[in-house]
Protein backbone atom coordinates (compact mmCIF):
# COMPACT_ATOMS: atom_id res chain seq x y z
CA UNK A 1 0.00 0.00 0.00
CA UNK A 2 1.44 3.77 -1.33
CA UNK A 3 1.96 5.81 1.71
CA UNK A 4 3.74 8.31 -0.47
CA UNK A 5 1.57 10.29 -3.33
CA UNK A 6 3.75 12.68 -5.54
CA UNK A 7 1.29 15.81 -4.96
CA UNK A 8 2.29 18.48 -6.94
CA UNK A 9 1.40 21.24 -4.92
CA UNK A 10 3.21 20.08 -1.84
CA UNK A 11 2.55 19.65 1.83
CA UNK A 12 3.77 23.30 3.22
CA UNK A 13 1.83 25.84 5.70
CA UNK A 14 1.16 27.94 2.46
CA UNK A 15 -0.75 25.14 0.38
CA UNK A 16 -3.09 24.59 3.47
CA UNK A 17 -3.68 28.29 3.46
CA UNK A 18 -4.48 28.34 -0.33
CA UNK A 19 -6.68 25.62 0.01
CA UNK A 20 -8.65 26.97 2.56
CA UNK A 21 -9.04 29.90 0.85
CA UNK A 22 -10.07 28.22 -2.36
CA UNK A 23 -12.60 26.70 -0.53
CA UNK A 24 -14.06 29.30 0.89
CA UNK A 25 -13.70 31.52 -2.06
CA UNK A 26 -15.48 29.17 -4.27
CA UNK A 27 -17.34 26.90 -1.66
CA UNK A 28 -20.97 27.89 -2.43
CA UNK A 29 -20.91 27.72 -6.02
CA UNK A 30 -19.06 24.06 -5.78
CA UNK A 31 -21.10 22.49 -3.19
CA UNK A 32 -24.20 24.66 -2.54
CA UNK A 33 -26.34 21.49 -4.46
CA UNK A 34 -24.61 18.67 -2.70
CA UNK A 35 -26.16 17.28 -0.22
CA UNK A 36 -26.84 13.81 0.99
CA UNK A 37 -29.78 12.35 2.99
CA UNK A 38 -30.05 11.37 6.61
CA UNK A 39 -28.87 8.19 7.66
CA UNK A 40 -26.34 8.07 4.27
CA UNK A 41 -22.93 6.63 4.54
CA UNK A 42 -20.93 8.72 2.66
CA UNK A 43 -17.27 7.62 1.71
CA UNK A 44 -14.97 10.60 1.08
CA UNK A 45 -12.71 9.47 -0.99
CA UNK A 46 -9.29 11.93 -0.59
CA UNK A 47 -10.21 14.23 1.99
CA UNK A 48 -6.91 15.86 2.17
CA UNK A 49 -6.76 18.55 4.82
CA UNK A 50 -10.79 18.50 5.19
CA UNK A 51 -11.38 21.74 3.15
CA UNK A 52 -14.22 19.84 1.19
CA UNK A 53 -15.37 17.61 4.82
CA UNK A 54 -16.12 20.71 7.05
CA UNK A 55 -18.38 21.56 3.92
CA UNK A 56 -20.16 18.23 3.59
CA UNK A 57 -20.59 17.64 7.33
CA UNK A 58 -22.10 21.48 7.85
CA UNK A 59 -24.62 20.79 4.43
CA UNK A 60 -25.64 16.90 5.21
CA UNK A 61 -25.53 17.26 9.70
CA UNK A 62 -27.62 13.98 9.68
CA UNK A 63 -25.45 12.15 6.87
CA UNK A 64 -22.41 10.19 8.42
CA UNK A 65 -18.99 10.26 6.41
CA UNK A 66 -15.62 8.33 6.14
CA UNK A 67 -12.79 10.71 4.97
CA UNK A 68 -10.26 8.67 3.82
CA UNK A 69 -6.54 9.87 2.32
CA UNK A 70 -3.36 8.56 2.41
CA UNK A 71 -1.32 10.97 4.08
CA UNK A 72 -1.41 10.53 7.44
CA UNK A 73 -0.29 14.23 7.98
CA UNK A 74 -3.22 15.80 5.86
CA UNK A 75 -5.74 13.32 8.27
CA UNK A 76 -4.40 15.35 11.01
CA UNK A 77 -5.19 18.62 9.61
CA UNK A 78 -8.48 17.32 8.54
CA UNK A 79 -9.78 16.35 11.82
CA UNK A 80 -8.33 19.26 13.40
CA UNK A 81 -10.58 21.07 11.16
CA UNK A 82 -13.69 18.75 11.58
CA UNK A 83 -13.03 19.42 15.58
CA UNK A 84 -12.83 23.11 15.30
CA UNK A 85 -16.45 23.70 13.56
CA UNK A 86 -17.78 20.88 15.76
CA UNK A 87 -19.14 18.26 13.77
CA UNK A 88 -19.40 15.02 14.76
CA UNK A 89 -20.73 13.03 11.20
CA UNK A 90 -17.18 13.04 10.33
CA UNK A 91 -14.80 9.27 10.46
CA UNK A 92 -11.06 9.53 9.30
CA UNK A 93 -8.88 6.92 7.67
CA UNK A 94 -5.61 5.95 6.42
CA UNK A 95 -5.69 4.37 3.05
CA UNK A 96 -4.96 4.35 -0.27
CA UNK A 97 -7.49 5.40 -2.61
CA UNK A 98 -6.68 2.37 -5.11
CA UNK A 99 -6.87 -0.47 -2.45
CA UNK A 100 -10.34 1.04 -0.52
CA UNK A 101 -10.68 -1.68 2.76
CA UNK A 102 -14.43 -1.72 2.29
CA UNK A 103 -16.60 -4.72 1.50
CA UNK A 104 -18.01 -4.24 -1.91
CA UNK A 105 -21.32 -2.29 -1.62
CA UNK A 106 -20.63 -0.73 1.32
CA UNK A 107 -21.91 3.08 0.90
CA UNK A 108 -24.94 4.94 -0.25
CA UNK A 109 -22.67 7.35 -2.09
CA UNK A 110 -18.96 8.17 -2.85
CA UNK A 111 -17.72 11.79 -2.76
CA UNK A 112 -13.99 13.12 -4.77
CA UNK A 113 -12.81 15.95 -4.73
CA UNK A 114 -9.40 17.63 -6.37
CA UNK A 115 -8.56 14.42 -6.76
CA UNK A 116 -8.30 12.80 -9.84
CA UNK A 117 -6.04 15.43 -11.22
CA UNK A 118 -3.07 13.74 -9.08
CA UNK A 119 -4.00 10.11 -10.15
CA UNK A 120 -2.20 8.25 -13.03
CA UNK A 121 -4.84 5.86 -13.14
CA UNK A 122 -7.90 7.64 -12.63
CA UNK A 123 -10.71 5.02 -14.20
CA UNK A 124 -8.83 2.34 -12.25
CA UNK A 125 -9.69 4.28 -8.89
CA UNK A 126 -13.45 4.90 -9.96
CA UNK A 127 -13.77 1.39 -10.68
CA UNK A 128 -12.38 0.84 -6.93
CA UNK A 129 -14.63 3.28 -5.83
CA UNK A 130 -17.77 1.96 -8.21
CA UNK A 131 -16.93 -1.87 -6.31
CA UNK A 132 -17.62 0.02 -2.49
CA UNK A 133 -20.93 1.86 -3.56
CA UNK A 134 -24.02 0.24 -3.33
CA UNK A 135 -25.98 -0.75 -6.50
CA UNK A 136 -28.14 2.74 -7.43
CA UNK A 137 -25.86 4.42 -5.25
CA UNK A 138 -24.32 7.97 -6.49
CA UNK A 139 -20.55 9.04 -6.87
CA UNK A 140 -19.56 12.80 -6.43
CA UNK A 141 -16.79 14.06 -8.44
CA UNK A 142 -15.25 17.45 -8.53
CA UNK A 143 -12.10 18.78 -11.27
CA UNK A 144 -10.50 21.28 -12.22
CA UNK A 145 -9.30 21.88 -15.88
CA UNK A 146 -6.11 24.37 -16.07
CA UNK A 147 -7.01 24.21 -19.91
CA UNK A 148 -10.08 26.18 -18.97
CA UNK A 149 -7.68 29.36 -17.86
CA UNK A 150 -7.79 32.70 -19.36
CA UNK A 151 -7.79 35.96 -18.71
CA UNK A 152 -7.54 39.82 -19.77
CA UNK A 153 -4.91 41.33 -20.57
CA UNK A 154 -3.88 38.15 -22.12
CA UNK A 155 0.07 37.28 -21.39
CA UNK A 156 2.47 34.44 -23.29
CA UNK A 157 4.21 34.84 -19.93
CA UNK A 158 1.11 34.29 -17.86
CA UNK A 159 0.37 31.53 -20.20
CA UNK A 160 3.50 29.88 -20.09
CA UNK A 161 4.38 29.71 -16.33
CA UNK A 162 0.42 28.05 -16.19
CA UNK A 163 1.66 25.71 -18.36
CA UNK A 164 4.54 24.72 -16.35
CA UNK A 165 1.98 23.87 -13.73
CA UNK A 166 0.18 21.96 -16.55
CA UNK A 167 3.54 19.88 -17.27
CA UNK A 168 4.65 19.08 -13.97
CA UNK A 169 2.00 17.21 -12.96
CA UNK A 170 1.89 15.53 -16.03
CA UNK A 171 5.49 14.45 -15.08
CA UNK A 172 4.31 13.33 -11.83
CA UNK A 173 1.87 11.18 -13.56
CA UNK A 174 -1.48 13.28 -13.11
CA UNK A 175 -3.62 15.27 -15.26
CA UNK A 176 -4.52 19.10 -14.81
CA UNK A 177 -6.67 18.98 -17.71
CA UNK A 178 -8.96 16.38 -16.89
CA UNK A 179 -12.18 18.20 -16.03
CA UNK A 180 -12.97 18.30 -19.41
CA UNK A 181 -12.64 14.10 -19.09
CA UNK A 182 -15.23 13.65 -16.54
CA UNK A 183 -17.86 12.28 -18.91
CA UNK A 184 -15.99 9.80 -20.51
CA UNK A 185 -14.03 8.56 -17.31
CA UNK A 186 -16.96 7.74 -15.13
CA UNK A 187 -18.15 6.23 -18.58
CA UNK A 188 -15.56 4.04 -19.46
CA UNK A 189 -15.32 3.30 -15.64
CA UNK A 190 -18.97 1.52 -16.00
CA UNK A 191 -21.38 4.09 -13.97
CA UNK A 192 -24.43 4.91 -15.47
CA UNK A 193 -26.36 8.26 -16.12
CA UNK A 194 -23.28 10.20 -15.86
CA UNK A 195 -24.50 14.00 -15.75
CA UNK A 196 -21.53 17.02 -15.82
CA UNK A 197 -22.07 20.75 -14.50
CA UNK A 198 -19.22 22.85 -15.04
CA UNK A 199 -18.98 25.53 -12.76
CA UNK A 200 -16.91 28.55 -13.74
CA UNK A 201 -15.67 31.19 -11.62
CA UNK A 202 -15.37 34.63 -13.88
CA UNK A 203 -13.69 37.48 -11.58
CA UNK A 204 -13.90 41.11 -12.37
CA UNK A 205 -13.13 43.93 -10.02
CA UNK A 206 -16.85 44.51 -9.06
CA UNK A 207 -16.51 40.84 -7.37
CA UNK A 208 -13.62 42.08 -5.09
CA UNK A 209 -13.73 38.46 -2.79
CA UNK A 210 -13.00 36.74 -5.88
CA UNK A 211 -10.18 38.97 -6.79
CA UNK A 212 -7.93 37.90 -3.89
CA UNK A 213 -9.68 34.81 -2.81
CA UNK A 214 -9.89 33.53 -6.25
CA UNK A 215 -7.39 35.28 -9.02
CA UNK A 216 -4.56 35.68 -6.26
CA UNK A 217 -4.59 33.62 -3.70
CA UNK A 218 -5.97 30.63 -4.57
CA UNK A 219 -4.77 30.10 -8.48
CA UNK A 220 -1.31 32.99 -8.55
CA UNK A 221 -0.72 30.92 -5.15
CA UNK A 222 -0.92 27.92 -6.81
CA UNK A 223 1.03 28.81 -9.75
CA UNK A 224 3.56 30.11 -7.44
CA UNK A 225 3.97 27.19 -6.05
CA UNK A 226 5.64 25.18 -8.11
CA UNK A 227 8.84 28.01 -9.17
CA UNK A 228 11.48 26.02 -7.90
CA UNK A 229 10.44 22.86 -9.33
CA UNK A 230 9.53 24.59 -12.88
CA UNK A 231 13.01 26.41 -12.86
CA UNK A 232 15.17 23.35 -11.35
CA UNK A 233 13.39 21.00 -14.54
CA UNK A 234 13.78 23.66 -17.32
CA UNK A 235 10.08 24.26 -18.28
CA UNK A 236 10.91 28.19 -18.20
CA UNK A 237 13.75 30.80 -17.75
CA UNK A 238 13.68 33.02 -14.55
CA UNK A 239 12.89 35.63 -16.02
CA UNK A 240 9.98 34.62 -17.76
CA UNK A 241 8.49 33.19 -14.95
CA UNK A 242 8.82 36.55 -12.87
CA UNK A 243 6.61 38.47 -15.80
CA UNK A 244 4.23 35.80 -15.76
CA UNK A 245 3.55 35.95 -12.12
CA UNK A 246 3.62 39.94 -12.64
CA UNK A 247 1.16 39.31 -15.52
CA UNK A 248 -1.67 36.87 -13.38
CA UNK A 249 -1.68 39.23 -10.86
CA UNK A 250 -2.11 42.14 -13.10
CA UNK A 251 -5.26 40.49 -14.07
CA UNK A 252 -6.99 41.60 -10.56
CA UNK A 253 -6.35 45.12 -11.67
CA UNK A 254 -9.33 47.01 -11.51
CA UNK A 255 -9.33 46.44 -15.19
CA UNK A 256 -8.53 43.07 -15.58
CA UNK A 257 -10.48 39.38 -15.76
CA UNK A 258 -10.16 36.19 -15.14
CA UNK A 259 -12.01 32.88 -15.81
CA UNK A 260 -11.50 29.33 -14.61
CA UNK A 261 -14.22 26.16 -14.85
CA UNK A 262 -14.25 23.27 -12.17
CA UNK A 263 -16.27 20.20 -13.44
CA UNK A 264 -18.75 18.56 -11.11
CA UNK A 265 -20.36 15.19 -12.41
CA UNK A 266 -22.51 13.13 -10.82
CA UNK A 267 -22.97 9.53 -12.05
CA UNK A 268 -24.94 6.35 -10.58
CA UNK A 269 -23.62 2.61 -9.97
CA UNK B 1 -20.22 56.13 -43.82
CA UNK B 2 -18.47 52.97 -43.77
CA UNK B 3 -20.80 50.56 -45.90
CA UNK B 4 -18.47 47.76 -46.27
CA UNK B 5 -17.70 45.11 -43.19
CA UNK B 6 -15.17 42.89 -42.95
CA UNK B 7 -17.17 40.11 -41.46
CA UNK B 8 -14.38 37.10 -41.19
CA UNK B 9 -17.32 34.60 -41.50
CA UNK B 10 -18.68 35.74 -44.84
CA UNK B 11 -21.44 35.85 -46.32
CA UNK B 12 -22.44 32.98 -47.93
CA UNK B 13 -25.48 30.36 -47.62
CA UNK B 14 -23.82 28.50 -45.38
CA UNK B 15 -22.65 30.85 -43.01
CA UNK B 16 -26.21 31.89 -42.56
CA UNK B 17 -27.33 28.19 -41.85
CA UNK B 18 -24.71 28.15 -39.30
CA UNK B 19 -26.08 31.41 -37.82
CA UNK B 20 -29.37 29.66 -37.81
CA UNK B 21 -27.90 26.54 -36.07
CA UNK B 22 -25.87 28.66 -33.48
CA UNK B 23 -29.24 30.60 -32.47
CA UNK B 24 -31.68 27.53 -31.76
CA UNK B 25 -28.65 25.71 -30.23
CA UNK B 26 -27.80 27.90 -27.21
CA UNK B 27 -30.88 30.59 -27.79
CA UNK B 28 -31.91 29.55 -24.51
CA UNK B 29 -28.60 29.81 -22.50
CA UNK B 30 -27.93 33.34 -24.09
CA UNK B 31 -31.03 34.69 -24.35
CA UNK B 32 -34.24 33.16 -21.88
CA UNK B 33 -33.29 36.03 -19.16
CA UNK B 34 -33.52 38.87 -21.45
CA UNK B 35 -36.95 40.56 -21.76
CA UNK B 36 -37.90 44.14 -21.92
CA UNK B 37 -40.93 46.19 -20.24
CA UNK B 38 -44.03 46.81 -22.99
CA UNK B 39 -43.76 49.91 -24.30
CA UNK B 40 -39.43 49.68 -24.33
CA UNK B 41 -37.82 51.52 -27.44
CA UNK B 42 -34.92 49.08 -27.91
CA UNK B 43 -32.07 49.68 -30.25
CA UNK B 44 -30.71 46.49 -31.91
CA UNK B 45 -27.52 47.15 -32.92
CA UNK B 46 -25.70 44.94 -35.64
CA UNK B 47 -28.85 42.78 -36.14
CA UNK B 48 -27.14 40.68 -38.87
CA UNK B 49 -29.52 37.94 -40.79
CA UNK B 50 -32.02 38.74 -37.67
CA UNK B 51 -31.38 35.71 -35.56
CA UNK B 52 -31.42 36.79 -32.24
CA UNK B 53 -34.11 39.87 -33.26
CA UNK B 54 -36.40 37.21 -33.98
CA UNK B 55 -35.66 35.49 -30.61
CA UNK B 56 -36.17 39.31 -28.73
CA UNK B 57 -39.56 40.06 -30.88
CA UNK B 58 -40.74 36.34 -29.34
CA UNK B 59 -39.58 37.20 -25.80
CA UNK B 60 -40.70 40.57 -25.42
CA UNK B 61 -43.71 41.18 -27.60
CA UNK B 62 -44.54 44.36 -26.61
CA UNK B 63 -41.52 46.14 -26.60
CA UNK B 64 -40.85 48.02 -29.71
CA UNK B 65 -37.21 46.84 -31.64
CA UNK B 66 -35.14 49.07 -34.23
CA UNK B 67 -32.73 47.12 -35.90
CA UNK B 68 -30.29 47.77 -37.50
CA UNK B 69 -27.04 46.86 -39.76
CA UNK B 70 -24.19 48.15 -42.00
CA UNK B 71 -25.16 45.32 -44.90
CA UNK B 72 -28.12 45.65 -46.88
CA UNK B 73 -28.12 41.85 -47.95
CA UNK B 74 -28.30 40.66 -43.98
CA UNK B 75 -30.96 43.16 -43.58
CA UNK B 76 -32.64 41.39 -46.12
CA UNK B 77 -32.82 38.30 -44.77
CA UNK B 78 -32.95 39.55 -41.29
CA UNK B 79 -36.53 41.33 -42.63
CA UNK B 80 -37.55 37.82 -44.12
CA UNK B 81 -37.38 35.98 -40.62
CA UNK B 82 -39.11 38.47 -39.07
CA UNK B 83 -41.49 38.39 -41.29
CA UNK B 84 -42.29 34.50 -41.55
CA UNK B 85 -42.17 34.38 -37.70
CA UNK B 86 -44.98 37.11 -38.29
CA UNK B 87 -43.46 39.37 -35.62
CA UNK B 88 -44.94 42.76 -36.33
CA UNK B 89 -42.42 44.81 -33.60
CA UNK B 90 -39.15 45.43 -35.44
CA UNK B 91 -38.67 48.46 -37.84
CA UNK B 92 -34.88 47.80 -39.86
CA UNK B 93 -32.58 50.18 -40.77
CA UNK B 94 -29.54 50.36 -42.56
CA UNK B 95 -26.94 52.24 -40.40
CA UNK B 96 -22.98 52.48 -39.52
CA UNK B 97 -23.19 51.15 -35.77
CA UNK B 98 -20.26 54.00 -35.51
CA UNK B 99 -22.73 56.89 -36.34
CA UNK B 100 -25.75 55.54 -35.11
CA UNK B 101 -28.60 58.43 -36.70
CA UNK B 102 -31.04 58.85 -33.76
CA UNK B 103 -31.30 61.81 -31.52
CA UNK B 104 -29.44 61.87 -27.99
CA UNK B 105 -31.19 59.90 -25.84
CA UNK B 106 -33.54 58.25 -27.91
CA UNK B 107 -34.02 54.16 -26.74
CA UNK B 108 -34.74 52.81 -23.26
CA UNK B 109 -32.54 50.08 -23.87
CA UNK B 110 -29.94 49.02 -26.69
CA UNK B 111 -28.96 45.26 -27.34
CA UNK B 112 -25.66 44.14 -29.19
CA UNK B 113 -24.94 40.81 -30.04
CA UNK B 114 -22.04 39.05 -31.72
CA UNK B 115 -21.19 42.52 -33.38
CA UNK B 116 -18.37 44.30 -30.76
CA UNK B 117 -15.91 41.44 -31.56
CA UNK B 118 -15.63 42.58 -35.37
CA UNK B 119 -15.09 45.96 -34.48
CA UNK B 120 -11.67 47.76 -34.53
CA UNK B 121 -12.67 50.67 -32.25
CA UNK B 122 -15.47 48.50 -29.58
CA UNK B 123 -14.97 51.59 -27.31
CA UNK B 124 -15.72 54.27 -29.62
CA UNK B 125 -19.00 52.40 -30.94
CA UNK B 126 -20.26 51.62 -26.80
CA UNK B 127 -19.28 55.32 -26.76
CA UNK B 128 -22.22 56.27 -29.54
CA UNK B 129 -24.42 53.25 -28.55
CA UNK B 130 -24.40 55.47 -24.78
CA UNK B 131 -25.35 58.23 -26.43
CA UNK B 132 -28.91 57.24 -28.10
CA UNK B 133 -29.22 55.51 -24.93
CA UNK B 134 -31.37 57.10 -22.36
CA UNK B 135 -30.24 57.95 -18.68
CA UNK B 136 -30.91 54.64 -16.43
CA UNK B 137 -31.57 53.37 -19.41
CA UNK B 138 -29.81 49.51 -20.07
CA UNK B 139 -27.05 48.49 -22.58
CA UNK B 140 -27.04 44.45 -23.27
CA UNK B 141 -24.18 43.03 -24.86
CA UNK B 142 -23.35 40.00 -26.00
CA UNK B 143 -19.87 38.18 -26.96
CA UNK B 144 -17.99 35.08 -27.25
CA UNK B 145 -14.40 34.43 -27.11
CA UNK B 146 -12.74 31.64 -29.17
CA UNK B 147 -9.78 31.44 -26.41
CA UNK B 148 -12.28 29.85 -23.59
CA UNK B 149 -12.19 26.71 -26.33
CA UNK B 150 -10.91 23.41 -25.37
CA UNK B 151 -12.41 19.95 -26.05
CA UNK B 152 -11.56 16.49 -25.41
CA UNK B 153 -9.60 14.65 -26.67
CA UNK B 154 -7.43 17.83 -26.95
CA UNK B 155 -5.04 18.53 -30.44
CA UNK B 156 -2.61 21.17 -31.18
CA UNK B 157 -3.79 20.58 -34.80
CA UNK B 158 -6.99 21.48 -33.62
CA UNK B 159 -6.56 24.02 -31.55
CA UNK B 160 -3.69 25.43 -34.11
CA UNK B 161 -7.14 25.60 -36.58
CA UNK B 162 -8.90 27.90 -33.96
CA UNK B 163 -6.08 29.98 -33.68
CA UNK B 164 -6.43 31.00 -37.29
CA UNK B 165 -9.94 32.34 -36.80
CA UNK B 166 -8.46 34.49 -34.02
CA UNK B 167 -5.08 35.73 -36.07
CA UNK B 168 -8.09 36.31 -39.31
CA UNK B 169 -10.17 38.11 -37.39
CA UNK B 170 -7.17 40.03 -35.73
CA UNK B 171 -5.79 41.22 -39.14
CA UNK B 172 -9.24 41.95 -40.11
CA UNK B 173 -9.21 44.54 -37.11
CA UNK B 174 -11.79 42.58 -34.42
CA UNK B 175 -10.78 40.53 -31.46
CA UNK B 176 -12.38 37.14 -31.10
CA UNK B 177 -10.89 37.20 -27.46
CA UNK B 178 -12.87 40.16 -26.43
CA UNK B 179 -16.16 37.94 -24.36
CA UNK B 180 -13.62 38.41 -21.23
CA UNK B 181 -12.94 41.80 -21.95
CA UNK B 182 -16.89 43.35 -21.57
CA UNK B 183 -16.41 44.44 -18.10
CA UNK B 184 -13.29 46.81 -18.97
CA UNK B 185 -14.59 48.14 -22.04
CA UNK B 186 -17.84 48.91 -20.80
CA UNK B 187 -16.30 50.56 -17.57
CA UNK B 188 -14.17 52.65 -19.93
CA UNK B 189 -17.22 53.55 -22.12
CA UNK B 190 -18.79 55.24 -19.29
CA UNK B 191 -21.25 52.74 -18.65
CA UNK B 192 -22.40 52.22 -14.92
CA UNK B 193 -23.19 49.30 -12.96
CA UNK B 194 -21.76 46.55 -15.11
CA UNK B 195 -22.89 42.86 -14.72
CA UNK B 196 -21.21 39.75 -16.31
CA UNK B 197 -22.73 36.62 -16.86
CA UNK B 198 -20.80 33.64 -18.07
CA UNK B 199 -22.68 31.40 -20.53
CA UNK B 200 -20.88 28.28 -20.59
CA UNK B 201 -21.68 25.86 -23.24
CA UNK B 202 -20.58 22.50 -22.31
CA UNK B 203 -20.87 19.58 -24.89
CA UNK B 204 -20.87 16.06 -24.22
CA UNK B 205 -23.06 12.54 -25.90
CA UNK B 206 -25.76 13.12 -23.32
CA UNK B 207 -26.91 16.22 -24.93
CA UNK B 208 -26.68 14.82 -28.82
CA UNK B 209 -28.41 18.08 -29.80
CA UNK B 210 -25.58 20.32 -28.74
CA UNK B 211 -23.47 17.89 -30.28
CA UNK B 212 -24.88 18.19 -33.97
CA UNK B 213 -26.22 22.40 -33.28
CA UNK B 214 -23.16 23.25 -31.65
CA UNK B 215 -19.95 21.13 -31.79
CA UNK B 216 -19.97 20.16 -35.35
CA UNK B 217 -22.78 22.74 -37.48
CA UNK B 218 -21.62 25.91 -34.97
CA UNK B 219 -18.12 26.15 -33.97
CA UNK B 220 -16.48 23.65 -36.28
CA UNK B 221 -18.90 25.11 -38.96
CA UNK B 222 -17.14 28.70 -38.17
CA UNK B 223 -13.56 27.76 -38.41
CA UNK B 224 -13.84 25.48 -41.15
CA UNK B 225 -15.87 28.78 -43.28
CA UNK B 226 -11.98 30.51 -42.68
CA UNK B 227 -9.85 27.70 -44.48
CA UNK B 228 -9.61 29.33 -48.16
CA UNK B 229 -8.25 32.67 -46.24
CA UNK B 230 -6.15 30.52 -43.51
CA UNK B 231 -4.16 28.85 -46.10
CA UNK B 232 -3.69 31.91 -48.56
CA UNK B 233 -2.32 33.91 -46.12
CA UNK B 234 -0.09 30.68 -45.01
CA UNK B 235 -1.13 30.87 -41.60
CA UNK B 236 -1.26 27.34 -41.48
CA UNK B 237 -0.21 23.86 -43.86
CA UNK B 238 -3.07 22.06 -45.82
CA UNK B 239 -2.24 18.66 -43.66
CA UNK B 240 -2.23 20.70 -40.05
CA UNK B 241 -5.52 22.02 -40.70
CA UNK B 242 -7.45 19.11 -42.19
CA UNK B 243 -6.07 17.30 -39.22
CA UNK B 244 -7.46 19.96 -37.12
CA UNK B 245 -11.08 20.19 -38.81
CA UNK B 246 -10.84 15.92 -38.37
CA UNK B 247 -9.94 16.48 -34.51
CA UNK B 248 -12.70 19.06 -33.73
CA UNK B 249 -15.18 16.83 -35.37
CA UNK B 250 -13.69 13.83 -33.38
CA UNK B 251 -14.64 15.48 -30.15
CA UNK B 252 -18.24 14.93 -31.31
CA UNK B 253 -17.43 11.31 -30.97
CA UNK B 254 -19.15 9.58 -27.93
CA UNK B 255 -16.39 10.06 -25.80
CA UNK B 256 -15.25 13.72 -26.61
CA UNK B 257 -16.40 16.49 -24.62
CA UNK B 258 -16.16 20.07 -25.95
CA UNK B 259 -16.09 23.52 -24.34
CA UNK B 260 -17.09 27.39 -25.55
CA UNK B 261 -17.94 30.11 -23.30
CA UNK B 262 -20.24 33.12 -24.40
CA UNK B 263 -20.30 36.70 -22.14
CA UNK B 264 -23.59 38.48 -21.45
CA UNK B 265 -23.28 41.95 -20.17
CA UNK B 266 -25.81 44.45 -18.88
CA UNK B 267 -25.10 48.05 -17.61
CA UNK B 268 -26.46 51.29 -17.03
CA UNK B 269 -25.87 54.57 -18.65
Amino acid sequence: MASTFDYVHGYTTREAERLGDQARSVAALLHSDTRYPAGSLVLEAGCGTGEQTVTLARQSPNAKFISVDVSGGSLDAARAQVRAARFDNVVFAQTDIYVPPFAPATFDHVFVCFVLEHLSRPTEALTHLKRVLKPGGTITVFEGDHGSTYFHPDSPHARRAVQCLVDLQARAGGNSLIGRELYPLLTAAGFRNVKVSPRMVYVDSSRPELVEGFTKNTFTAMVEGVRERALAEHLIDEQTWQQGIADLYRTADPDGTFCYTFFKAVATR
